[in-house]
């Protein structure tokens, strides 16, 4: 069903509902509403018309069915954290907020697997999880809810070597547009029992159903790791020696670049005396004697691609703080242009073309005047460009926009994707046909109107039904 | 729609419009229909009308067309290796056989991952890819084709290093009910562009579409391979020491159980001198101070609990040996009792449950006094029985369906499914229901019918519609 927004007089009725139901749970203070629309980018906010925030799977599933009889759209929040406009509410609609479903239901460490609410965050689970000797890999960078990187496939620096989400969810509970719970898989590790709803799920953007019980796989935490910086003279010379890694079968845990800008931002913000040339960030996780081999095999690819030296350490505090400004990364942006805004895009393409893409890409930006700098997860063709924006002034709006397509253009000329990691949500809907041709758009619409026919869940993103 | 066989009048209109076609290449011989039938399982063969033989995906999009215009079902065939009756054509119509279309389209070695016909087999992949210093990993046991693969989400004895097909493979490009083709995914090697159409295909069995270009990850072949057999005192303490080895974080392989009986039946048909107690086989890859580490580390936690010893070899002629038994299982279970068929099953479940599965499963045997050897790819909880029957004893098939029922109920008690890699086909579809509940499969179902209106994709496979 295309969508509209609901008749006002239905939405009233709606929030008197659910006001009666969950009183001091339920909001439609503006400033409330407005949290729960877009922060992150320079997309404009659209606030719900209520948030709720549920305690629990019943409770979200009474929430849905609220909706349902009154065909009104349904928002799940996490932390508000994702970048292409997730969380906005252009129909209006509940924000459902799950930040107060924060249970860990079981740790199952003999099967590496754990079951937990889609309210924690990653960095609660792995707090958790430590006395277990485990964790959950996936590391976005923000520290997102669980449920959140669900919606959006989410994977970050370790993917290269432990995968992304679709890799480490092994089950989801998720309360469907009809109010009721559908389980996508058992416990196993691997079955061959049917369509893979799991995977449906993952990166569908809260657009088929809400996850309240995820079930996911865990890693054990390496016994040792090792790590450090290696510089380049060239980002085609550091792509060469990640395409030699991974080929050479190292299992490299993390390995990152930055371009000159952005080693120069981060060592301004993050005090540091990186040299300024394109920079691969590297940590290796294994036995001692794994991580020293690793490490090494690695300093003779770099060498042999011009590279080095490559100084690693396997001491903690040293390891800390390079990745420490590794993840301040959006903050050392926003520092190079007081005032501006950074927003933060991402493509990925075969690992082949990355030298050949990034570099196209500086080439762009300069020619653009933006200051834009550039950090990837390199081993799995997957980088960021933060490009620095006045949204304020419609001419630099204008140029960023040129920008943004054209870089999506050029994935797509190199058999890439429009995002890897932080999905479609409102920003990047308008690539998806180009990217996947029409009968795939048409697939997806079929598969959500099937599942969702009056178009209450998360409406407006991903693709228009 | 629900599905019927075709008015045999609309049937001979679609077969002679394929024979003006495809003349030697589309048969409706007996013989040849009865071999695109189901062969392989005690299922009763169901024929198709007609087996046409295409050579390009334009040939596959031609007969889907065809079929389409009259509502007749197509039926994609491989090799026929699949276990639960997938081939069949319980409404007659078409089956497409794919072997003609081998061509191996792109090997990207700096990407790790080539594009091939669905009518490459696993083996004729890997002796191309060879001269590459690359292997694709996935290996079900049988020669299967990587359509087939794909369809059934095949995994098998790598599974536990290499993930199974829904991580290995990066995208398809699929002909789908209406005769267009769909991709669903670019090269890159991770996305977060929509939903999942990729795993959606991967193992849906031919019943959404038809895989007509197979993107497919790739490994390095490792630089070392060991690998050997260890005799365990019981199968509790086999799991044991799976679990203690895959929550050290060794990234073993391969490590597969045998039972006693099985033991004793590769001994006799592949003239072994293996110890015939529980035991467990394993394969490492990696450097040569990796695998020699592994394999130590490994010997070390077996003798722990009272295993052992573990005599490692790095010599290939041995381990061929030693793989060459494993992979004769099914012949050497037929020969433990001449003249019965060996009916293949598998169920999987979490790790931790695994020795009081297969010991239920073993006194179960006992009980019912069949045949019944076990072998498991142990690290992912996924393991086989081969249950010797006379199907034309009606007493004794009665048995062997009773002991199958509970054999996948007992995996639903330890939250395992019941089926790890074999499909559903038309064996297992009693039992989806009662592994993830009504709403999953009304959910397969509705995306069925949104994505193959007419059911003419494979139709009686997984669900009914």
């Amino acid at each position: 069903m295309a969508r509209t927004r609901v008749d006002s007089a239905v939405m009233a009725e709606v929030v008197s509902q659910l006001q009666a139901r969950f009183s001091n749970r339920c909001s439609t203070s503006v400033s409330v509403r407005e949290q729960h629309g877009n922060i992150t980018t320079w997309l404009p906010n659209e606030a719900p018309d209520v948030v709720v925030f549920p305690q629990d799977e019943a409770e979200v599933q009474e929430i849905v069915k609220i909706a349902a009889a009154n065909k009104v759209p349904v928002i799940a929040f996490g932390t508000g954290s994702s970048l292409e406009g997730h969380v906005n509410a252009p129909y209006g609609g509940i924000s459902i907020d799950l930040s107060n479903m924060k249970k860990i239901i079981a740790v199952h460490p003999e099967d590496l697997d754990c079951v937990v609410e889609p309210g924690v965050t990653r960095k609660e689970l792995n707090d958790y999880l430590k006395s277990y000797g485990l964790f959950f890999p996936i590391d976005p960078g923000a520290d997102a809810s669980l449920g959140g990187m669900v919606a959006t496939r989410a994977s970050g620096t370790n993917a290269v070597r432990y995968g992304t989400m679709k890799d480490n969810v092994l089950a989801l509970d998720a309360v469907m547009a009809n109010g009721e719970m559908m389980r996508t898989a058992r416990r196993a590790k691997k079955t061959s029992a049917g369509y893979d709803l799991t995977r449906l799920l993952v990166g569908s953007e809260g657009t088929l159903g809400i996850a309240t019980k995820i079930t996911l796989r865990l890693s054990g935490l390496p016994e040792a790791i090792s790590g450090g910086v290696c510089p380049f003279p060239s980002v085609k010379a550091a792509a060469d020696a990640v395409i030699m890694t991974i080929q050479s079968g190292i299992p490299v845990a993390r390995i990152e670049i930055m371009d000159e800008l952005q080693v120069k931002a981060v060592n301004t913000y993050s005090k540091l005396t990186l040299p300024e040339q394109p920079l691969l960030f590297l940590e290796f996780h294994g036995s001692d004697t794994g991580v020293a081999e690793q490490a090494e095999r690695f300093g003779e690819i770099a060498a042999d691609l011009g590279g080095g030296p490559f100084n690693w350490a396997s001491r903690p505090e040293e390891r800390s703080k390079l990745w420490a400004a590794r993840h301040d990364v959006y903050w050392s942006c926003k520092a190079l242009r007081p005032g501006a805004e950074a927003l933060a895009t991402d493509v990925c393409v075969p690992i082949s073309a990355l030298a050949d893409c990034i570099d196209e890409t500086k080439e762009d930006i300069a020619k653009t005047g933006l200051l834009a700098p550039i950090v990837g997860h390199v081993g799995d063709g997957n980088f960021h460009v933060s490009v620095m924006v006045d949204r304020h002034s419609p001419a630099e709006v204008e140029v960023v926009e040129g920008f943004l397509k054209r870089l999506v253009e050029r994935a797509h000329k190199f058999d890439g994707t429009c995002t890897g990691e932080h999905g479609v949500g409102q920003g990047k809907k308008k690539y998806l046909k180009a990217e996947l041709g029409e009968e795939a758009v048409m697939a997806m619409r079929a598969i959500k109107q099937a599942l969702d026919p009056d178009n209450i869940m998360n409406p407006g993103k991903i693709f228009d039904v």
